[in-house]
């Protein structure tokens, strides 16, 4: 018997129907002769609907008690989840994050997951119930209520499938799969059959927002096989695993983009050691996530230092970062919320010089100016202008011809 | 340092100014110099909404998923109500049932407290803290969570009152205390300054629902002082605790009614033994509570069998009726929920004759129809049609004097 782990996220669950119809998809992968574990994020918008009635009591929650609240809303839709599956007649059980064993640190409102205890998971399953777990939360070892930030319901099922040694982590979304880039923008854009861990990793970073970054870190260093399908049909997704093929004719799988970006600069930091240090160590102490990082010398002994944060978190980091230069002697810190990043994506990218300044030239040659470059072995970012991202995905996703089919992993055609 | 627990209800923080101001009584309470525990319950009609999301879903949810639903509602108080004192600069934690250690039976919805383990309550305290708890809901000792049923907050307030032996537990209330009868319906009520646990549990069950009766025998079994006031003003309220005074002036301290009430009857069950343990264990057994019982015997070897329930539980009552009494043998089941009690409550009864003729006078007087009786040693009630009971609280109000001011325990010229 398979054991298969499903996630279904808030806007699959948003209502009374859509939860009966979440519960008929479990009942027919259980009547297949599956144990199944169901893992569901809180209903449609409750999470920001608990943040906006937080938000009329104190400016700054206390963390501990932000989780407390937000835990409330994944609580609800297992609770529903399994009365739709009971009245369908099958056995079913609901467990909250501490129930399902989902150990976490405490970090509050960003918790980490330590380890899992699945006992009364297989004890359930064992007995023949389907079971439902509570996505988004976890425990501290002093019995603490935490979250695990927006999206965790993603590691939450590939914790569980890795914990259960699951045959497949099915996660159900609105869109059918992982593209070469975002339908919306590109409409010729391919879905991908197949992408590697770290493929994946990098277009989720990036923007591709079908999966949380961290899960797919999970199910890389687990091996979970995540399957990424579309909750409205049942055609087959896009399957992540460990890279299988050792050259690849796709030097770039997909072009990803980023709104949720704000640049911070930094301008005439003294240029000695130990400041970005001071820097970034305030800012992970917050639990703010800075992406990219460009420091430019000047002349005088100074330097400009510009980084990315998400924009939810700007007005924190901004905050810090001007106590902090303050304190450096720094002249003034600018920060700029109209920004937007757009990145290409490929395993094969590391050993095919010429990728990056081909992106350059797509951007060049259509007058898209670029403010900050990052890289990696397998990815190319650029920040952009926000109002000429949209161009720029297209122009860059014709200019790798990624809309032509093709040979190889990642692509439709093959198999 | 005096231990103090408050509990506030539902109404008490249905919207965030509500809960800014319950939680500027507590930091008062906590700044007088005490330890303080607070019981909250869902906001206003959280619990009503929640039933009615799971209604569209099964209009038979399994009982443990509607604990796992139901428990949320409280979960968002405590966490409300810590950021609102948290940002009066107080230090403060909210802990669920199940951290606060209320240890319940598994009879989900309308689970009872079994034990509390008060340790993490005490270390929280002991670290300078205003500990929140969530009222209404506890923990199975297989780690399932279970309600506490309607109006259960008082019970948890009571309860960990009991537990951490607290100098008082104060009911807040939108009523300033406990009446002779309901102040909307006799206008001339008086304010019992003080009433013993055994009035109380009567008032209570009778439907004076300022206080839950569970609460109230938990109060009286650990010696707990429960003060009834309202969350709205500094007044005192009304005192429950144990009979002070040995003779008392005043027979009857109160009128109480209760309109959530239905009649069931059995015509013609076969007047032999066993009868109604077979009807009121199956009743049992699905958890619903039996009040008034009465049984006529007829002619030819059969009996009637009347008894009443609230109305919630009148539906489920009937179909388990109805099976059980086909299996005897019986004629029909006649329902009717068109009924209401009217009861008079008072510890000095047992040892006055005549107190209950003065009653039925005085309905019979104002042309009021009785359509059951049941007297215990503190309290007569009478079943009569719903459209006459405001009448009757009224009238007999008046014929025992309450509205005057005598001598004597729960009076107010008293003290």
């Amino acid at each position: 018997m398979a054991i298969v782990v499903q996630k279904f996220g808030g806007s699959s669950v948003a209502n009374p129907d859509r939860i009966k119809r979440v519960a008929k998809r479990v009942v027919e992968t259980k009547e297949a002769g599956n144990d199944v574990v169901v893992v569901v994020s809180a209903l449609g918008d409750t999470t920001d609907e608990l943040i906006e009635l937080a938000r009329q009591i104190s400016e700054r929650p206390p963390r501990r008690e932000m989780d407390m609240l937000l835990a409330t809303g994944e609580q609800v839709s297992i609770a529903l989840l399994a009365m739709a599956i009971h009245e369908l007649g099958v056995p079913v059980i609901s467990l909250t994050g501490a129930q399902g064993g989902i150990i976490t640190d405490d970090s509050h409102t960003k918790a980490k997951i330590l380890r899992v205890n699945p006992e009364r998971i297989k004890t359930e399953l064992a007995a023949g119930k389907v079971v439902i777990v509570a996505g988004f939360q976890g425990i501290t070892s002093t019995q603490d209520i935490t979250t695990l930030g927006r999206g965790g319901s993603d590691t939450t099922a590939v914790a569980l499938a890795a914990a259960l040694k699951a045959d497949i982590c099915e996660i159900f979304t609105d869109v059918d799969g992982v593209y070469t880039a975002d339908p919306r923008v590109v409409p010729e854009a391919r879905k991908l059959l197949d992408v590697s861990y770290g493929e994946m990793l990098e277009m989720a970073s990036l923007g591709a927002v079908v999966l949380q970054p961290r899960s797919v870190e999970f199910a890389s260093q687990y091996g979970v096989v995540v399957h990424v399908r579309s909750s409205f049909n049942h055609s087959e997704g896009t399957i992540v695993r460990e890279e299988r093929v050792l050259e690849k004719d796709m030097v770039v799988v997909g072009v990803a983009h980023d709104v949720n970006v704000a640049k911070v600069t930094i301008v005439n930091v003294p240029d000695r050691p130990g400041v970005a240090y001071r820097i970034f160590s305030k800012l992970a102490e917050d639990l703010i996530n800075v992406d990219m990082i460009v420091q430019t010398t000047t002349q005088r002994n100074t330097a400009d230092l510009i980084f990315t944060v998400s924009r939810d978190d700007l007005a924190r980091a901004r905050e810090i970062v001007e106590e902090v230069s303050k304190a450096l002697g720094a002249d003034k810190v600018i920060v700029d919320d109209d920004v937007a990043k757009v990145s290409i994506v490929g395993a094969g990218m590391v050993s095919n010089p010429g990728v990056a300044a081909k992106m350059f030239e797509a951007l060049a040659t259509n007058n898209i100016n670029i403010m900050v470059i990052s890289t990696s072995e397998i990815k190319v970012s650029c920040l952009v202008q926000a109002s000429d991202v949209l161009k720029a995905v297209r122009v860059i996703h014709d200019a790798f011809g990624l809309a032509k089919v093709e040979q190889g992993v990642g692509n439709e055609a093959s198999s």
